[in-house]
């Protein structure tokens, strides 16, 4: 049987994502793109030869032709619909954050641990990403040695107006907070945030540079630059007792012209992880027919860990301190 | 209405043609896996999730319940069996080569011919290649100019024993004369050869170099070293009037250790194109449902070109000199 | 006329020094090599054709035969015979660090001052090196827009027995508080410190990582690994606002082998710096023979500011806070 | 004492030697800028403090203050001026070719023949280029297994007006063909050589690629495009048993802008080979001091088997055949 699948939210990530269901995930069904402007559920339904429309997201969970639910509308609804769909009792693959807030996460966490399974599998895609998955396994067969450090660097061509430093930490360094504990299997805590002052102050998307620390005593560096112009970037480097590796993008060929040697960078996002998306709806499908949870997924409890270091991290650039992180005890619920 | 597949030959082609269908072919059902074996075809259907298994090849590609036809047998039986589906009327994706024989492949041309339309779709998966599609893209958009040259490079850790230099040319260097072909849009006029004879005699697998001259004055090397021992390594580099492009192989890290930075190769060909293959096999399901010849697949009538200049490849070995190629009148059928 | 240098010291460094003065430096002579050990001076004076040999550096330095001096004596000898050099009016290259001491430092420079002229070339050797000259050509032709943020890593294979964190920051960290101060034409403003506490508490050289702001608001992120085990590497990125630019290592070949691709790092410093110290010490020659001070070259100014950040470096270390940079008032004669 | 070195030829390569001579080869003294042209030898020899200055060549050789010459006059004088100097028995470091003719070269080795001992010293600087001396030690070390082919790649911005194909062979080839041989201790046994005909008819520079065998069994395959209009670019692959290795040019940094990580082509050969010429002419300088030729330089004999390859090379190309190679006996003398 085909499971049936109900994609929340049609802008850009949902319509990715109907894409990916309709193209890309055998025994998956579309059955109904769902969106508050129902032009743009049926734009979206139509390209991806999607079954049905909807507007009312709650309602649409809830169908008994639905077994399963993609949550790609705005960030602040991610947890009341994640909430909708633990209700409803189906699983859900959330866009990325689960909230912005640490508390709502908890929630999450909380509804999920009194029906005494997992429902959510959080879109933190990049854990999918052969790179990663490449630099993790460096460590697993020990030609890294222990790890030490880790480096890395995210870039944009050009931040959104109005998306200020503060945002740099809240929406684009939680990927990066969230893959490099996935790669160390540590916990962040404390944090330090810096941002350089030089630049352009009428701009929007300052670059914000911060130095975690971990519980197994590692560093964890990030730059988040939204508007270094040059191309889509995403670069990291784990730094072990015997070694390093970085992370390779795909790029499929190398050209020669005009005094150069060149490899280009997309302007966007989607190509560097075209794969880890497609690898992650496939784990996503494999959860919602045998109720186990994907191995090396995101889950609610990583949400919630993301929003934490996340709102230490805004604390720690207003303030100019290093800021110590404190969470909740983690349920045995997440002891994978 | 799912398109219900027959994939015939169980051995290492069949078995990952029965993983891409099951696993990433959306709208495709393994219906059936064939192979003279019924051991071999239950141990690939079993996990692939295939609904049947048969041992005749020919009833198979017949059987009602079967729309298209996946032909993964061993190279003799390629155009028997494709001319079977062809008079079934069925679609058929057939591994590469059509037939050693050019004459051979003629036939099939004349059954197609005959019938007034496509129904091979060849496997030169390399046409789907990222790597090559933007190497051809370079030529579409102008950066590299006018092209010249191409220089290919295939290399394989070890060849099977018995490989002599002739079978390079017969066996390895299809995929070369094709993608070549394909790139560079043009068809071969001349062929030479030659052979180090440098190496330990006792080998199988002794390296061949050729020199292509095309009907656009284009030079096309290829060297196929099948006893490379370093790893799978498939190269390339377009030479046009303004500029080169080189194709990248994926590799998703680079590491440090040991005195050295390195990045690793595979020892099989099967990582370096396994997009290539999932993006082939969505082709052919687009076939088979619109009955639309993919762009830019490969048809009947490559098969025969490759088969043609394999063929003058030999003798300009055997002969120790230049051979030009003259082939048959292209049927109208095939100028899409 | 040839120019006749002195070199003290005859260890590593000297014995460097004495093969470029001999095989690379047309217009010098290597007139006396002096060490505390006879033997040891003697050694280098006839692998290098050296005319005589010294045990007293400061009778040396007096000599009439001696033209100029070259200092590769310990650390704590370089400001006191630095002294010695203005004092006899003769111009000298004197290996980093100046001093480990700011306040000393102070002392070289009021000296320089009160003889109206500078003689102290100091041998921040990668001003010279042509990867950071390229970085800074980048900034000059405007390709990379205004400076955001630099990122230095420092790699070594193994630290020397007893080398503390702290002296990661007083004796390795020195090159690229140089370099980036450089690169950017800045100051620096303040220093925050951290450090891994996973690794192996027994090891010596356990890594620091530091981030520096500068006076024009740019970030300055250091990595001091001085037990990094795979090979020496230093690496750099500056990031601007319109694109980045990296130091590339000299690597002369890229090698197949074992399911590889490879390129070697060598186990120290003295490959990857080779050009840069032969090119340094041709810019002393010119300076010995016009007096005119090289363009690009570190003076004692740029080692008093050296010795300031690693002093507010072992605080920033120690307190675990961010401190605070402020030096004394630049004397008009390192207006250059 | 210094030893006074006298150019012949004030053009783009006598400038540069000059430049060498006076700024990087301590020991060596330029006595003397001999050209046709009283004005260009004035005007090098002021760019670089050479003594004195002179039009007659032959003379110039004979002159008592002269201990070595250095020939950059044009080709066709290479030989005569090398039979001047041996015949004055001075060390003479011509630079590529000695001559076109394989016959006049012979005249020069008999000359030596006849002293008894070698004068010559052949510009090839390659050989001293760090790259192809890694290569080379790669086949020494083993890590390569034997060596099977070799592949060069010969890459100009744009070629002077009337540079036909043939001249690709005979003027740019030679230190392909020279350097090949070099690293592979090998003779050159046939050549066989190809001309796209695709490219612009109205172009000069028409690419060649050139197929060779040796005598131990190898290929080597040579691309000249000296129209390749993207930048100077000298690839080479050497492909043993075990292993490849490819050479790298020196490119001291990677920039990102504009969607593309880039590195830098120069226009011209001299950034590439710059440590090339430099290291060579330290060799000469050992070897007029010494009179022990220098380890791995060519010399008279290298400049004869040059000179037969292109000859050979030409009649290749004229008729469209495989031609045979086959030289003088190898005087003893030139066994090193």
């Amino acid at each position: 049987m085909s499971v049936r699948i109900a994609i929340v939210g049609a802008g850009i990530m949902g319509a990715d994502h109907a894409r990916i269901v309709s193209e890309d995930l055998p025994g998956a069904i579309l059955q109904v793109v769902c969106d508050a402007s129902s032009e743009r559920a049926r734009h979206v339904a139509e390209s991806s030869g999607a079954t049905d429309v909807a507007t009312d997201p709650v309602e649409t969970i809830r169908r008994n032709d639905v077994d399963a639910v993609l949550i790609a509308s705005p960030d602040e609804t991610h947890a009341p619909l994640s909430l909708a769909a633990i209700e409803a009792g189906k699983p859900v693959l959330c866009e990325k954050p689960l909230s912005q807030s640490s508390k709502e996460c908890l929630g999450v966490i909380e509804a999920e641990v009194a029906r005494g399974r997992q429902f959510v599998q959080l879109g933190f895609m990049r854990r999918f990403d052969p790179s990663y998955r490449s630099m993790k396994a460096s460590l697993d067969d020990g030609s890294l040695g222990r790890p030490i450090m880790m480096h890395n660097f995210h870039r944009n061509v050009e931040a959104p107006a109005n998306f200020t430093g503060q945002m740099a930490i809240t929406n684009s360094a939680p990927h990066e907070f969230d893959v490099a504990r996935f790669v160390l299997g540590a916990d962040y805590s404390a944090i330090s945030a810096f941002q350089p002052t030089g630049v352009d102050a009428s701009q929007t998307g300052a670059p914000v540079f911060m130095v975690l620390e971990t519980d197994k005593g590692q560093l964890v560096n990030i730059e988040i630059n939204n508007n270094a112009a040059y191309g889509y970037d995403v670069r990291g480097e784990l730094v072990g007792e015997k070694g390093s590796i970085f992370l390779n993008a795909p790029v499929s060929t190398r050209q020669n012209g005009a005094l150069m040697a060149f490899e280009r960078y997309a302007p966007d996002w989607r190509p560097r992880f075209a794969e880890a998306y497609r690898l992650q709806n496939k784990a996503f499908l494999h959860f919602v027919r045998t109720g186990e949870f994907p191995a090396g997924a995101s889950d609610a409890w990583d949400g919630y860990c993301a929003a934490l270091v996340a709102e230490a991290g805004v604390e720690a650039l207003q303030k100019g301190e290093r800021i110590t992180i404190a969470g909740a005890e983690k349920p045995s619920l997440y002891n994978r």
